[in-house]
């Protein structure tokens, strides 16, 4: 269970003959009244904006949806009109087999950019998607959706709303071209949460804000990030209003969906067999902070270092220096995994072994302090390895 | 002849035991009399600037020197005060041998950041090192500050200033960290034209900002970038003044020298196998321009293609759109060496073995019309490839 975690929600995938390889490509999750409920949506902000973007924030603009269709091995992004009429009749297909309005649907693709995506193959397989919609069928949606993704990606927990149990679950997309704002991704969240539109936008801002969007890989944004999340009010609960207390545990609850999703595809990210917090702490401000973590987490020169478990400290400062953050070089800390190499901005005396114990293990914490406030930020990042660029090479 | 050809300036090489292979890592470049000569230089962006780099800006504020000393094998940076007062050190030996002032001495270093440099290392090679100075050593000056280049980058030319011969020639080393402010580099380029002090440095910011901060391969920004200009008047031209038509000359001819420099950087960037142009143009503002340009440049997945032979325009227009510039993504065109690819944003029908022959160049065009304006933009990029990462994976 994931994006049908929560009562009320179905799903499905299946292959509908995007993929060249005949692996699933095409998703379907949907409310099981196929009536609309309250959705709120992020979208990426490159200016180059894929067809199905470009529908669902027509789509999504009245803050109800019904479904939502996604396909991988193909993007239809630069696509053109052409591209709008695929989408749109993807929304039309959905509309026809569930009897709800074509602009409560929302589409998402992902795949590769440029290439005609034939409307006739999604046209073709929504009503047997349709037809194999079921409360257990996140598992089969998840799969459908992934690309260059070696796992499914799912998660879902539960909020306590004064006594009331609000569920939550969500299913993720996303192995390469993970980026400062929105990875490469595609995510689907669901909660039985009764919430006001306005505070469910709110609430996956925020969630995206500080959990898919502080995963950075290879510092690109795509054409057609999206994240989706819907909301049927079955759990009983007061409504959720933007500002209230009630609105701060339902966003930290979905944060923590969002955040398990992105450290799935950080898990899973093209040819990466390192996953690295960067923390940095004592920045002059949030901006410096984040500003800071992310220089830190896209150089290609820290990230071979990571590849070659090489606690090279001198590169990590020298990006917190290139980052455009206010600071003291001389006045900084560095530590792996706890392990102070730097201090004072030059090298700390420490014990070389532990360091580089600290470099071999899968997944450990890079932690820079500033000393030049308060503000601070994490970013996770990976290793750049030779699979990355056999993954990204070649289109074929 | 290089950064000696010029009359008046000497210069030499030799291996000081900095770097533990025995090759050579100590360069000086003089003024033949030891005389203080007109001196400009641009430092790195980077808040972590490298003690050299603190030490030559100091130096270089009246708009004199006599001498630069470089050493390659250690870049002196994160190291602090002891840092410090090894660039003064190696200042002071040079101003002692040469009979000059110690802050007519400008220093450069490159190599690993963070580890201690040894100042006797260089205090006792300078007496050899300018026993050595010759109107012929700009080739040995070349050689020994080499790090990860595969060869020496010289350059020369003559500008003509109404009826005198200007000589204007340079050297230069750089491998990787090349990036938006200045790439990871030194460059000394030496003249005889006679210039005023302000001149001068509006002559090397310009010529600097269409050549060395042109070239982005990493998109890593240096602790120790640093390009500095000698001037000694014995061209005998009329002193070139700000503001006069015969500074753009003068300008245009460093901004060659510069540029030859640049590209021989991007031939021999780590690992690269192929020099990219990436050409923007109807840019709405030349802000706008450099930034899509830059964005391309700097993408990794769009370096992968380059190393892949893949036209993959779908991900150079994706970069264009995240770069932060503004434009309509369906009035777009991409070309790959004259071969329109896409057109209004969309595939465009193209001879698909013209344009593979193309990216199957060791050196070739990308050029991306805008259609928002009339300003332009020209970024030069290289390829990611395994050998980038096996040489920054560990630093032993």
């Amino acid at each position: 269970m994931s994006v049908t975690f929560a009562p009320g929600f179905i799903a499905a995938g299946l292959a509908a003959g995007i993929k060249p390889t005949g692996a699933p490509d095409l998703a379907l999750v949907a409310t099981d009244d196929h009536q609309p409920v309250t959705a709120a949506a992020v979208f990426t902000s490159n200016v180059v904006a894929a067809a199905p973007v470009q529908i669902s924030r027509r789509h999504v603009a009245n803050g109800r949806a019904a479904a939502v269709i996604l396909n991988s091995g193909n993007a239809n992004a630069a696509t053109g009109d052409r591209g709008r009429a695929t989408a749109t009749a993807a929304c039309d297909v959905v509309a026809t087999a569930l009897g709800c309005a074509a602009d409560d649907v929302l589409v998402c693709s992902t795949g590769l950019i440029g290439i005609p995506l034939d409307a006739a193959l999604i046209v073709d397989a929504v009503p047997a998607l349709a037809a194999q919609l079921t409360a257990d069928g996140g598992a089969a949606a998840a799969r459908a959706i992934m690309t260059t993704d070696t796992v499914a990606k799912e998660a879902a927990l539960t909020v306590d709303a004064h006594g009331v149990t609000i569920r939550i679950g969500g299913m993720a997309k996303g192995a390469a071209m993970l980026a400062p704002s929105l990875a490469t991704m595609l995510a689907v969240v669901t909660t039985d949460a009764d919430i006001a539109p306005d505070a469910l936008h709110a609430a996956i801002a925020d969630a995206t804000a500080t959990s898919f969007n502080r995963l950075l890989v290879d510092g690109c944004t795509s054409t057609n990030d999206t994240v989706i999340v819907l909301a049927n009010g079955r759990a009983g609960n007061a409504t959720i209003e933007l500002g209230s207390e009630a609105l701060e545990e339902f966003t930290s609850g979905l944060q923590r969906v969002c955040a398990e999703l992105a450290l799935a595809m950080a898990r899973d990210a093209e040819g990466a067999s390192k996953v690295v917090s960067i923390a940095v702490r004592g920045a002059a401000s949030d901006a410096d902070a984040l500003r800071a973590a992310r220089g830190v987490a896209r150089s290609q020169l820290v990230q071979c270092s990571i590849n070659g478990c090489d606690p090279y400290w001198g590169r990590v400062l020298s990006e917190l220096g290139a980052s455009g953050a206010t600071f003291d070089p001389e006045a900084v800390e560095i530590a792996y995994g706890g392990v102070v190499v730097c201090r004072n901005g030059v090298e700390a005396l420490h014990d070389v072994a532990a360091a580089n114990a600290v470099v071999h293990q899968p997944e450990y914490t890079i932690s820079c302090e500033l000393h030049a406030g308060s503000a601070e930020a994490t970013v996770l990042t990976t290793d750049l390895s030779h699979a990355y660029i056999d993954e990204n090479r070649g289109t074929s």
